[in-house]
């Protein structure tokens, strides 16, 4: 095992009826505002939710973070927080507002442009306490430091991290009215999220690994209850529970972790606007046919104790793992090739340039190079 | 799933070496007592590398802190720490010097005797800071707020539960002189508190049943391990990861708990000083024998998917996990009869009458009464 340090101090408040306690999670006295993407919480009855358990309060509300959001519009929220003087920020929605409200948390009391932030990290290192009301069960934003935001204007998409939620309070009967592909975008997020830190080197931390096995085996089993009724109280809770297990650190204790799946897929959304679980349902697979021999054991182990693959040779296994997971993206009703999309080799070519450029190399081997990128989009292509 | 509220906010610094840390932990100015047990920490370096880390710092020292800490002991620490004005602990050893700390944290700054702190909690509510240097995997105590305390005077010993150490260093290396019977109760200490967790009503969350389910598999498999050399840098470490995520919460989200093994278990100790470990090995077998209608769906899922156990029927298998259970703690080196430590039915009679004086129901069903005590105690005699 390697050496760590772990803290989470985000307090979660789970279960049915739990956004009543928002009062008693926010300061009386604080100067709130309150972010929202498009509207749908108007629809699903969270907004009256949070508004009641706000009565008596003050607050200001912004609205229209887009999902992947845009350093362009959050430069307007944050400018309305510094000429209001708001020192707390509650973000109501999807992973896509909890970290645009990162981003505004790190930006209000900050001289920086919020894309230097993004760029550099938060020099000043002051941040606004926030919390969140979760309504998609997917990022994970809603109990780590992490945000991925987009800019418009040079087509980029980055990651930053700055501070955890004070709190978040996930309520499963708000995820009832969420459209059924943004469910399987964020059942393959999650599982996913679990696969970039669990597929990596064999024999790192036994308990790590049965913790990822059990949020992967959980996501399985629930993801047909979930589309048989998505009103199945029980079964969005442990998918809810699933997607914020499967990124507050509880499963990356003294192992090395991969990201590349997610760092690749970030280009295809900032250049072609792929959802960004449905870009991990075509990169992961290709990805680790391709990573294959450095992933071998851990693939063995992955496929016997997730997919109860117990014969062949070990590349047979590996191989028959790879295509169980692809065979369980696509049960979600996710395309898992690039050519489904309509996705040209002009793109890839600007992405294997783009890495290129950054000279990055990725994965937990830091051995994804451009050319391994190129090797496993032109994969994923066919 | 059951509503739920979770925050654990200690942070956990884990690996070779991080006792060096200390430092950056404990804030320069603070007026530091360190506490210890009976001497163990000089002779395996834990204390030179504590003294070396705080070198430049002063600070107080209060040693003697004794397996199933007395409150009497206690007391002369926390009239030290009054007199001296400290307002920083920092607890150097196993559960006990850790669960010791919380009541001397708790008491230091507050008129009430420790003993009333214990019965009925810290109601001043102000709890000195602590950190803690684990060097005894077993009771969670590094990352909960529980403590369990003893009071010579009355024979009886209590849990009570105040704040979570800011930190707590976990250093694995720290645990290589320990003696066998230790390592052997702090294996079966980790392995009840899961089962406490665990071994309740069947279908609450797949999420925590498979995290549970993968810290029991993680002792099964580490045990022998450490058994054959507890020199093994990573078996130790996978035990002392486990015996902290066992406890801290982790496993807990969302579902009920049962603890009567411990509650049984802690008048074993203050009646006959049997080590607490040695205590659960003996009452959890007979527990899961007694009340195996109510437990017996989980039974039999601990059975498939923990023992591997998939023959008979479900009375069958629920009977043959109970003794492969039974069968783990005697591979540990442990008695799982009272008859063992000739332990009469006086000690039993006396057990059941405090049950009955206090009308406690114990168990997730709150069904365990003094009367299924009895049955319990009878059965764990022969």
């Amino acid at each position: 095992m390697k050496n760590f340090t772990f803290q989470n101090t985000t307090k979660l408040i789970f279960g049915r009826g739990t956004i009543a306690k928002l009062p008693q999670e926010i300061p009386a006295g604080a100067k709130l505002m309150v972010t929202f993407g498009g509207g749908s919480v108007k629809k699903n009855g969270v907004y009256d939710q949070m508004t009641q358990a706000l009565a008596g309060r003050e607050f200001i509300e912004f609205w229209g973070i887009e999902p992947n959001p845009r350093v362009e519009t959050l430069r307007r929220a944050i400018n309305l927080g510094k000429e209001q003087g708001v020192d707390y920020l509650l973000a109501v929605g999807g992973g896509s507002v909890a970290d645009a409200t990162k981003l505004i948390a790190s930006s209000i009391r900050n001289a920086a442009d919020p894309w230097d932030i993004v760029l550099n990290g938060n020099l000043l290192g002051e941040m606004l306490p926030m919390g969140t009301v979760m309504t998609l069960p997917a990022t994970g934003s809603e109990m780590n430091s992490g945000a991925v935001i987009s800019n418009d204007a040079t087509g980029e998409k980055f990651a930053f991290y700055s501070q955890n939620p004070q709190f978040s309070i996930l309520d499963p009967e708000t995820t009832f009215s969420l459209p059924d592909e943004q469910i399987a975008y964020g059942i393959c997020d999650t599982f996913v999220h679990v696969m970039e830190q669990y597929m990596t080197t064999a024999g790192q931390s036994p308990l790590m690994d049965r913790w990822a096995e059990g949020v992967l085996l959980t996501l399985i089993e629930t993801a047909p209850k979930i589309h048989a009724n998505k009103h199945d109280y029980n079964a969005m809770a442990d998918y809810m529970l699933a997607a914020t297990m499967g990124l507050n650190g509880f499963i990356a204790l003294g192992v090395s972790q991969d990201w590349a799946t997610h760092m690749i897929g970030h280009e295809l959304t900032a250049l072609e606007g792929i959802s960004h679980g449905q870009t991990l349902a075509i990169i992961l697979p290709a990805l680790l046919q391709v990573m294959k021999a450095q992933k071998l054991d851990k693939l063995v182990q992955y496929g016997e104790r997730v997919w109860g693959i117990v014969d062949g040779t070990k590349a047979e296994r590996a191989d028959f793992a790879i295509a169980r997971t692809e065979e369980f993206f696509r049960s979600l009703g996710l395309a898992t090739r690039l050519c489904e999309l309509n996705v040209g080799s002009e793109t890839i070519d600007e992405i294997v340039h783009r890495f290129t450029t950054r000279g990055t190399v990725l994965g937990e081997g830091r051995n994804i190079d451009a050319k391994k990128v190129a090797e496993i989009l032109r994969l994923c292509r066919a």
